[in-house]
């Protein structure tokens, strides 16, 4: 469930681009308009703002709000104004790029959005790069986190609930040999994990968890130093529990010595239209804070009003 | 450019379901008539054609059509009938059974389509199977051939024109490099393949023989009874030039002795509305006989008819 707060009463296109126009018109800026607007609009209702504000003014809403904003408060705004196809090509692409590569946000990308919105990602990759997005992938990674991640962004997962129990029995075994023998970059191991619906490999990780005594991701702690392992854990815990995977990444970018704001942005803004609810509830649960009041005490100003507001507190 | 022709003035749906009707009517089927209809639509009257049959006669054109003809003009037939993206999933469904299987066929579907092409192909499978179309290649192929057709079928490639010459540069001296180690399953000899836009490959490729003395293709010719290495060359052949590929095909699937009537059936039927009249006209220039007289020689009867028809012999 979404934490997004849509007002009952909706103003038009028009007058929402009127407002943005005269947030930014004059010395400074009207940070608290900008977020009464833009954080209580869904996909939709931005993209019309966008491009209203575009045949109106001629300008970039985008480029406009990057000029006027800055730091944490800046990204936050940018990448939730962003059509969410447009953005995850645009975090996947960031993801790839030397400075700013992150293996772990191509996996969460490639793993918990539908496959439909997977696909529309991939879209977005062409119209804006010029290429495709499991190209650059493939270029940026090596070795085993290649293996891992191009089957990943390139999949187009089944999403019925149809199961094979005798197909989830036998794999589950497969990747018990395998992890038994700590082969953990082997390409059937791979290929199920890149391959499978989520209903089906739900089954496949029940099974393991019924005849081997533990829960997959209990056997794969082995070596917690190994980069490619503990990216492999986060990859079966976002196919099979997203919610439970973004609680941690929440709790870890918050807990962390001075906050890592861009894991901390990233969930928020990617999940407030999609499962935010869970995911606070989650949070709630395994910390014994609400993740609003864990968010006031590590951020500040219009950063920290924008991610409270997109995570559902205060009014519409 | 297509062969398929479409009369001038094309009778409504309901028109083309009673004569169809009136076809499997009665002692006999009417073939000539099949024939006249069905061979002369597009793939949006064959659609409506499906779609007016059920809602007028409550039954599946596709059912009557296997119960009412037989052999390899049933299988024609039946394939020309399918909408495109389902026909393309139905060979490759069928090109992963064991009794079918048939890497070739999954390589030239995955490198022959447009990427939406292709991409619609694997949504067709998802609704006919209730499973992914990759899930199934990567379940039922092994090795140097998984690796290969597992990206190649989960591709959606960049299809813009812009081309990147120093990339094709320094890819055309790795893929020259892997070469002469005869390192054909190499990771990133794969990966170029896989994943770079057709233009990018053919730039990459023009690279490799201006400066290595070399097609690709003849370098990769070395061992010419590796089976991988066969399927290697028909990719690189399918990406660059799938007129060529599609040439061959026909040739050898006519002067096999006996003649491989689905290789037949499935290069009329894929292409009747695509590039057809490229292959013809390939064909004649290679082989020094038109194609349709080369059909016409080695096929009889409605099967003969039906491919003479698509491939654009005779009036609409």
């Amino acid at each position: 469930m979404a934490t997004l707060k849509v007002p009952s009463s909706v103003p038009s296109p028009a007058e929402d681009c009127e407002q943005l126009k005269k947030a930014f018109a004059g010395w400074g800026t009207n940070e608290k308009l900008i977020i009464q607007i833009l954080a209580h609009r869904n996909a939709a209702q931005r993209k019309l703002i966008t491009e209203t504000y575009a045949a109106t003014y001629g300008e970039d809403l985008l480029k406009d709000l990057d000029s006027e904003l800055s730091n944490d408060f800046q990204r936050v705004v940018l990448l939730w104004t962003l059509d969410p196809a447009e953005r995850d090509a645009y975090l996947v692409n960031e993801a790839t790029k030397r400075l700013t590569a992150n293996n772990w946000v191509i996996m969460e990308v490639a793993c918990t959005r539908s496959a439909f919105d997977l696909f529309r990602a991939r879209q977005a990759y062409h119209a804006r790069y010029k290429k495709s997005l499991e190209e650059d992938v493939a270029y940026h990674t090596t070795g085993d986190f290649r293996k891992l991640l191009v089957p990943l962004v390139s999949a187009f997962r089944y999403e019925g609930d149809e199961v094979n129990m005798m197909l989830a029995k036998s794999e589950a075994k497969l990747l018990h040999e395998k992890i038994s023998e700590k082969a953990y970059n082997d390409e059937e191991l791979i290929r199920i994990l890149t391959t499978r619906s989520k209903a089906q490999l739900n089954a496949t990780l029940n099974q393991y968890n019924n005849h081997f005594g533990n829960a997959i991701n209990k056997d794969l702690k082995a070596d917690t130093n190994d980069e490619y392992l503990t990216l492999l854990r986060a990859t079966i815990k976002c196919l099979t529990c997203p919610d439970k995977y973004f609680e941690k990444t929440l709790r870890l970018a918050i807990n962390k010595m001075g906050t890592d704001e861009w894991a901390l942005t990233r969930v928020v803004v990617t999940r407030a239209e999609v499962d935010m609810q869970r995911i606070k509830e989650e949070y709630h649960k395994r910390n014994s804070v609400p993740l609003d009041r864990a968010i006031a005490v590590d951020t500040s100003g219009d950063y920290e009003k924008m991610l409270l507001a997109l995570i559902g507190h205060g009014d519409a």
